[in-house]
């Protein structure tokens, strides 16, 4: 029941903070035999590392993993997976304002009101530091992914930035990469640019909307009532930083549709159902339809801000609050890696408890 | 890990179909000594229970609450309290049509793929029937907040139906238990009539948002990063039937945002910090602040309706379907004492967590 | 984390007490299809249920299970199944005396200790009726593993009871059901009955040694480090009330042995390896060789005796205390068919998280 | 439910395997605000060292601890513990001639026959260096300890090796400290140490018992019925390598007691109940009775010996085979400081649960 764990066979329990010397991932329930080293979980590391644009935090840090152990001649081994990144970069001097004074919005108060003291540099345990270990353990569930469900892709993009809208009749996934935006329209790019530089300008920070397309998921993943699919996956979004919603197929919308409008229609397929709209999102039950899943949430904007608010510190005095340090104008853009890995997990995570229970068969139609 | 279960010290697993012999939820961690009967819990039954107003199936079910142990002489003994709900009313031949068809939007067709066979009638287990079990399990956390935290509160009410949402400048929280749709404004409740009604004539059904708002929590609880206090709020209702999108506080508007906007700036209270809004719903860094707790969720229309729909059946053939049987038109609105009852688990175990690692001090302000 | 659930992915809850209306089983995990009705349940039971020699306590229960969810058509659906057996000859008034007294050697002054209040009557939550509920379970994983592993056999006798330990010259496994011992020696059980009925006149009590032989299990299922299929196995008997040691193969005994001695040898054999001795009981690292596996557990003897012994009640007051009421001269004999129900429950979770784990593939050797 | 995972509220996970790297220990659910260091910890490991007597093995490793997270300015700040010890002295060389080969009564095989594949450099993960990761989690338990249950003590000591027998009559704990064996008896130890001679130069190996006495411990700990006090230790000492068995109080023996030996007679102390004996070894249904706690248990000798043994390959080939490297011809000396971290780490685990259902309230006598 550990509180830093994630996951039911395929945990991983992430540790670290951001000014510590390192950071990392605990994996454990691997299946044996996977293929895996460094380079291959390096360059999910690599999409989600700080500093590669202006729109990110101006932090340098190489994101270097380490595999400890669970890993032997190229291959995982069945035993723990210990993933370490070195801290390189703090700059703990630059927090000495902070020590003192909570910001508003950020998670300062709350872990100084329950634990009594908080290792407040750079944001300690609460940092978005803590992800890079995620998207580490994200790798490997790539990798075991790559083995077992060869033709699922994992694919995440934003939609939203502050009254920015993604206009999906462009969309085009091969543009996502292409952009410090992970944005599937090239069309768009420079008005985002210019959105979040003014953003940037006025000492402000912006909200983000993102989605993930989960493509070649077999039908059946999922374990009613508790362990359902969507809910697992609403809890792995909502787990990330400054996430406030998050949504399955028509989400939120779904409470002004009818029944006729929703009802996603069936057709037998060559080799099962097909369907005729997916309302759903992929999920029904809890369980995968075999359809695409469709999760999305948004992200608050980055709480760490130059403009000054008013708060207290931790004597009780009222004061104003300017944020220095290097902070994203737009938090929610790393979280697209961030996002895929813990879809990654919660896929993989599920496929194994499927095989648990059911030995992986499927019900037949036809 | 069992699938079935929810929480991690105060626990419930539940069980039944809806139309086997009876339902029910096995309650573990649940406090010793705690005041609890049969009538306490029936209470929260009755508010969910069907056939109550024509907005809700038909079905006749008493739905009474039997405790068959973990209670003695009128309290709680620390050991597992089981609580049973006989089905009484199943008119199982009503369901004869679909025992081999598979309802759109329903989960007939995933348990069907994932399990090989499924009990087909009344939804069996997918069947929002096993709600019951939940807000039974939620009346003991009540009875148990009811001792460890009085000053609580946890409300929940309508805030949309189709294309109808609540004029939150009428809210008045008086009137929820005053009208069928848990509505907290009386001047509302003709329209929604008239609307729901419509719905109901021409054979369909509708979704719903709702919301629950929960005061007097302590500040400091939830467990970062994986088991934090909105993690398992949003997974809680996340798995409620036909639940779609989850919010905390802001919720998906706060892609919107800005960082200057989105600020809950702080001022000195009597007793602790005084916060100047609510952007974050109460809860920073997966802990809760002190302030309300605001979630909102959105539940997609019933999908068993009596408008025919193409789908197929077990043989594999392309049917037209239309669901008879007794079913609500806006499944919306059961949902509210369901979510209560959710909610009130989540902040017990929260509360029981919490004292576990920190023996529940708090940090000091001032 | 249910303090009352035993399990990983094949988990069961158990609830009840002595003398409240019913106590039972919740039963997660199972694979759905698997062949169960209550008969076979039921035929497990009976081999438990009190009052069916004189020697063990004279309480008549039916103890029949009901299937209360989960079980469709004759088969499991993967869905939680409640098992309840319903209380009826309880005898409260029996139990007066003890309401406010401690047994000596019993839980009743922990239980009082740690909750502050308990169900006396009948020892409530410590009685050995709750493990009605284990055996009622481990009828369906006895049923799932019919079909798993086919070959394997799980068989529980008795190999002390007091000074008189089993012959092992004399084995014979086919006499175990013939006698009220589960002794697998016809020729000692006249001795055993002379011995337990000295025992039973002397108005005392005894303690007992059980084995339990798993045959056929397969090689591979146990997972390192602290899911080992012995910790699991150990912590199964020790579960079981009274079990005061656990022993795997040699077990005390191998702190006498030299590692010469102790070394299973390995010669190739038609299938796979074969192994010249079986000191190490059937499981090496915490994962099963393919040996028989072999475990021994002690049992006090049962606290409630009508000789009288020094003990306080709960005002503090010094008494002595004669327990009435019908108690088992060796509650040490019923322990068999719950011990075997527990091995059953073990094999069969490591079998099922085998298979999340590894697929249930195996490493060659050849 | 992480396989390398022990605990439920502190928890710990070791990774790691003999020659990789590093090895350590994930610790989350500390509690925060415990004073807690390096050279805490490193006084725990430095007990179970090897290459400290000629009765260890000769592998030279310093096992200095680092810690990674969770501490910030001398204190635990209630988030992830990450304690690293690095590998020195790998001499994969050694273990050459058993890539393919199996040793007999090693987990060599079984790994293989699960994984399909292992780390044979040192026994991989199978090694007892697993064990010093376990060790600098109990220093963590133990500093915990200091702060909520100051009065408690853990000691462990052996009690047997083959042969010889601890005798109690001479029991004196200050001695434990100053000989090889941590034996409580300064007289015997030119006898222990002429007999493990004798063994090393049989180049041979032997068993063990051990005990670990508990003293101090509240009454009130356990969660009956699957979380019990004893089963959890039972489950702890039989995870260490190499145990075979498990005894709390009289363990085995009790299998010969009669009700009247074996009642622990209760009279009124000053500060409540006061027993006349402790056969219970300070458990009553699976709560501690607040009486000393005593659990023992058994080590096989260690199974990599120099004495040819028949054994298979991978290829399936017999053979004979020598273990060469550097082994303990005692392996159950090393596991006295291992018993006391896991015990420390159950009994600060239950005191958590406890507040957490309980408040750690205690029920009143007189």
């Amino acid at each position: 029941m550990s509180f830093n764990t994630f996951g039911r066979v395929f945990t991983f329990t992430t540790w670290g903070e951001s000014h510590g010397p390192a950071l990392g991932a605990t994996v454990d329930g691997c299946p044996p035999g996977v293929a895996l080293d460094e380079a291959f979980i390096q360059q999910f590391l690599d999409r989600r590392r700080p500093g590669t644009s202006k729109f990110t935090t101006q932090r340098q840090e190489p994101d270097q993993v380490r595999i400890l152990s669970g890993v032997f001649e190229g291959k995982t081994t069945g035993t723990p997976i210990q993933l370490m990144i070195e801290n390189t970069d703090q700059r703990s001097k630059d927090y000495g304002d902070i020590a003192q004074a909570f910001r508003p919005g950020h998670a300062d108060i709350t872990y100084h009101m329950k634990y009594g003291l908080r290792d407040y540099r750079g944001g300690g345990r609460s940092s978005a530091r803590e992800t890079a270990a995620r998207v580490a353990a994200g790798g490997i569930a790539h990798a075991v992914l790559r083995d077992l469900a060869p033709q699922l892709t994992i694919t995440g993009y934003m939609v939203q930035m502050g009254t920015l809208h993604l206009d999906r009749a462009n969309f085009d996934a091969e543009e996502i990469g292409n952009n410090p935006f992970f944005l599937p329209d090239a069309s768009a790019v420079p008005a985002w640019e210019d959105y979040l530089n003014g953003i940037r300008k006025d000492q402000n920070s912006v909200g983000a909307a993102l989605e993930v397309l989960i493509r070649g998921c077999p039908a059946g993943l999922g374990a009613p009532i508790y362990a359902k699919l969507d809910t697992d996956l609403a809890a792995a979004m909502m787990s990330i930083n400054a996430v406030k919603g998050v949504e399955i197929g028509e989400g939120m919308a779904s409470a002004a549709l009818t029944g006729t409008d929703n009802a996603d229609e069936i057709r037998m397929g060559n080799d099962g159902p097909r369907y005729l709209s997916n309302h759903a999102g992929g999920i029904l039950g809890g369980i995968s339809t075999g359809q695409d899943i469709v999760v999305r949430f948004a992200v608050k904007p980055t709480s760490s801000i130059l403009t000054p608010r008013r708060t207290i510190n931790q004597r009780g005095e009222e004061i104003e609050l300017i944020t220095k340090g290097r902070h994203d104008p737009c938090v929610g853009i790393r979280a697209v890696p961030i996002a895929e890995a813990m879809a990654a997990c919660v896929i993989l995570d599920h496929l194994l408890l499927d095989r648990a229970q059911t030995g992986g068969t499927r019900g037949r139609i036809g």
